[in-house]
């Protein structure tokens, strides 16, 4: 049986230790190659390069078991990239991650991690992103190692619906700790901002954005129960927006 | 009656002729503040700034009937400020583009103007995002004018659906052929990448994106064919990504 062909990114950059422990997972199931970003490019959202030049190195030798590309774009440029000029061939899959960080909830929105699998499925590639709830680059991603093997063959094995991505969360606790995996909708929670304003050396004033994440869907089929019980969470992402329920509302509206 | 306050943000910067449209038609219907890019950010998704700071400036005199503030964020980062710093009180809409170009189909996905409006919503802010099928910058925005206004009168009247934002666009074309306006679903088309390959004068390699839009999509109920058919298409717009249906698929993989 030939080895799928796997195309891992990510939004941390290709350096951060989330990609690496990724990298060492795939490496058991298929062929891979890596395209992520040179920088950090967290809370990229669906950013694309639309109006500026986009530059990509391979940074592994020919003869590497992994070929390597960094690449100056966001994420979303990366498997664009990757898919239509770097890859010998369309990738069976897409894997993002693992992310230093949730992307559960409503962050799903905001997320570069989540984006990139967004776009291997737009394009058609069965994809899944991977985020470890502990933001620091020193985070403990051995631990879910073991997890991220098993949704990755499961998802190889039965196909991904289409249409559809996965975004999968990730407690950061031991091992023996998980409780197990669990099919979820995404908490209709959100960030309640508060800008934390500040004066420049020359007096003028700036901003950083700051916030707390606030929960008050008390569903037990979210991700954000099943990642508070020690679970690790999967919601099926679509990328239709459309509200097809409100169609029917906006038809009574009068337009004459 | 009081007039609603209404915010007006775009992602083609604040002196953008498409947003300059949007302040002539919003200030026929309530109190106006803008908040929106010092410079062009279309095709920045959903990002938000959260490794660097944020500036704002006031751009008109407080005694102004307008209040303009240009932000130095991408348009999510516009709204966040406008509701949770800069503006008396929360609005009672969000109004962003007029978008200089189209944000039909998955178009919705790339498109800094509807990150704005999604934003907005989010917040439980009504919002409703307003695309121009013209890129170009001196594009014919008056003869929108009017639907424009129809359409945000029936928005504050009717109320727009809790957890739906709207994503409005319009043809190009004199107001006398637009056809009418319909509610339509998001067409499933895509974007048929081509990387054009140059070399600088350096002789490294770098990429701009270009690409074809691909529709197979024939419903006659989505916005492309709307579109073409010369009427002004709504898609109802949600910002839960989950994809209800594929939850009990997924329910039968092993994980074990």
């Amino acid at each position: 049986m030939t080895k799928p062909l796997i195309l891992v990114t990510n939004d941390d950059g290709i350096n951060a230790p989330g990609i690496r422990t990724l990298i060492e997972v795939m490496k058991e199931i298929g062929d891979i190659i890596v395209v992520a970003p040179d920088s950090p490019q967290s809370g990229m959202g669906h950013a694309i390069t639309i109006n500026s030049t986009l530059h990509s190195s391979r940074i592994t030798p020919k003869t590497a078991d992994v070929i390597e590309h960094s690449c100056s774009g966001t994420p979303a440029d990366c498997v664009k990239l990757a898919i239509n000029e770097l890859m010998p061939r369309r990738p069976d899959l897409c894997v993002s991650g693992i992310n230093h960080g949730s992307n559960s909830s409503i962050n799903v929105i905001y997320s570069g991690t989540m984006s990139a699998a967004i776009e291997a499925g737009i394009e058609g590639v069965p994809a899944i992103g991977f985020s470890l709830l502990d933001y620091r680059w020193n985070a403990n991603f051995k631990e879910s190692k073991e997890f991220i093997k098993k949704i990755t063959l499961n998802a190889l094995k039965n196909g991904i619906p289409k249409g559809i991505v996965l975004n999968v969360n990730i407690p950061s606790v031991k091992k023996s700790e998980i409780k197990g995996i669990k099919v979820c909708r995404q908490a209709k929670a959100f960030w309640d901002e508060e800008f934390d304003k500040r004066k420049n050396p020359l007096g003028q004033e700036y901003y950083w954005l700051t916030g707390k994440f606030v929960n008050k869907d008390k569903g037990e089929d979210t991700d954000e129960w099943a990642l508070n019980q020690n679970y690790i969470s999967i919601v099926p992402v679509k990328f239709d927006l459309t509200a097809h329920h409100a169609i029917q509302d906006l038809n009574e509206w009068n337009f004459k």
